[in-house]
């Protein structure tokens, strides 16, 4: 069977010496030499994030740190602001929701950023929020939201701001400690070129000092315990130690590159695509678009469903459709992590445009 | 490097056929090729777990499993019967508390086993009881507590049985429709083969309707979608698709085999280990003892850990020392899982009398 190209929103395709190092023999977590890896990990996750202050490491999906940095933050009745134009934003909402908070929902059209003027007005007519959620590259559409200016706004609030990076780490800039973000949260499959399966939850001084007031519920998630255990090189539970194992080649791969010239390679890969989107006289979603992918629309006429498929079995390159009201009627073309190369953007390119062609489109 | 023989209580060490599956090239989770593994593992789940009911599937370690059956369950309130004899008790009740519920501590000295009348006479004690937390392997203590009798007393009362089967599931049998049991938690590091990173809940018809009932908040280890979502062969998040694609692998070894075979070679590797123990003129720990490990008390004037140290150096054999009160004077000795096997227990006594006798031991 031929291996796919998956140029899917995540998971991506993991480099071949990250696979390698995830089916190493097993070692106990409690041994020295795991710990020297742990060290290792947790001081390359802080040159990833940008900061100096402790970066958080779960055995779970994206989701599961989301919920962590909701209920390791805030107590019952607080008041949050929840900006979402699109699936992820929506479901950090329902996070919130779930635990009891004040969820004030800010919306915007799912082809649109926020400002920081939206935040700072929303902000005004909320003196008493306690945190900002936001996300920083809204994987069903493909805007990036502009973070840099939204965390001056915050910054100079009461109000903690809370970033899904989940998707957009690694692809779009992000400098948490310069730009004084307070939470960012990412997962493995994406830039991070690893297979599902860990979560990552950085906190700044706010927000490690908000952790001591927050009386929601925890246990599995609890920050104050994992963050005890990051300084003895150690975890709170038993880790996911052969993904643990890719991480630490993956986190090697990218820092040898230099977080300057990864961002460089995500941004010019994502100009080049959509030169060649305008070239066919087609149309981009996001007007803010991630470096992470690209949302096409499809034009009338044509489903997505319809040229999916024939890049699929044709060229053994997957792309995902839109989600929720976009099924059908965009195509989110990733270029992120490994598969975020010129190569394999020429290939999904070439399968793109073969498969448009087979449906009937002429630029 | 020789490779370690980790006869430790989880990890273990994981069979290579499974390490190569958790290293395959990615595939995107929601296509048909994942959708049919799904589908084999979640049905092979459940002849694991002697049960027709769904078994989830949560990317987190053991405990995470473990605070879903309680926030899924249960509401603000409601009484908790829980029996602690060793840390993974405590671990269980301590979730409950951390959750708000009324929980009603039962203790015993930790190398004794709960018996189904101490289950009977604190349901007499507290008949508003909502539930029953037990532990199968007690992993702290060797110690194995009779869940089949339990279950006869539970099944006749309102309360629901939960029992932590993280190291015990495959080494120790528990057949949970047959026994009745309610909920049963299981991690992927011990008996199952795999390195840790994936937790398993089953949960019976009475668990089931708890769900519906329960106001405690949950969002990631949501037990409603996460059955929603296995009906469709699928998962509510993102899942660690590698892991998932070893687990395949482990349970089609452990089924090819057998259940009932599988349990045999666990009591039959167990009872040579604690024969050749007692021909040592050594004593257990465990008044019940586990079938998936062994503790075995120091003798006067011997500290565990420079035992431990002689068998990782000289012998590459990993055993783990005793945990809090514990430590420094007991030794357990796993043989769970891929490493439960005469050749592998064998090298593991070779390595413990030689390094007893190091440490000035005669038997």
């Amino acid at each position: 069977m031929k291996e796919h190209l998956l140029l899917t929103p995540g998971p991506t395709n993991v480099p071949k010496q990250i696979l390698e190092a995830t089916a190493l023999p097993m070692i106990h977590h409690r041994t020295k030499e795991f710990q020297a890896i742990l060290e290792r990990v947790f001081a390359d996750l802080q040159k990833l994030f940008c900061t100096k202050h402790p970066v958080m490491l779960f055995a779970a999906s994206g989701t599961g740190a989301m919920e962590g940095s909701i209920t390791n933050l805030f107590s019952k009745g607080d008041t949050i602001l929840a900006f979402s134009a699109g699936k992820w934003g929506e479901r950090y909402r329902d996070i919130a929701k779930a635990y009891g908070l004040d969820v004030k929902s800010i919306e915007k059209p799912s082809s649109e950023a926020f400002s920081a003027q939206d935040v700072e007005q929303a902000l005004k007519g909320n003196p008493q929020a306690k945190g900002v959620l936001m996300t920083l590259c809204e994987t069903s559409t493909a805007v990036t939201h502009p973070v840099k200016e939204i965390a001056q706004v915050t910054q100079k609030s009461g109000a903690l701001l809370l970033v899904d990076a989940i998707s957009g780490l690694v692809c779009d800039p992000i400098k948490m400690d310069e730009w004084g973000v307070d939470v960012v949260v990412c997962g493995s499959q994406k830039g991070m070129m690893l297979p599902p399966g860990l979560a990552f939850v950085a906190a700044s001084e706010r927000a490690q000092n908000a952790i001591t007031k927050s009386t929601l519920p925890k246990y599995y998630f609890n920050f104050a315990d994992t963050i005890k255990a990051i300084k003895k090189s150690d975890t709170a539970f038993t880790p996911a130690v052969s993904l643990i194992r890719g991480l630490d080649v993956a986190l090697k791969m990218l820092l040898n590159e230099g977080m300057e010239n990864v961002w460089k390679r995500h941004s010019d890969v994502a100009a080049w695509v959509r030169k060649e989107i305008f070239d066919m006289g087609l149309k981009l979603f996001s007007k803010a678009p991630s470096n992470g992918l690209t949302a096409i629309v499809m034009p009338e006429g044509i489903v997505s469903g319809n040229v999916i498929k024939i890049m699929r079995d044709e060229h053994s390159v997957i792309m995902a459709d839109g989600q929720g009201e976009l099924q059908g009627k965009i195509i989110r073309f990733a270029h992120m992590g490994y598969a975020c190369t010129m190569n394999d953007a020429k290939t999904g390119m070439n399968a793109f445009k073969d498969a448009m062609a087979k449906n009937g489109f002429k630029s």
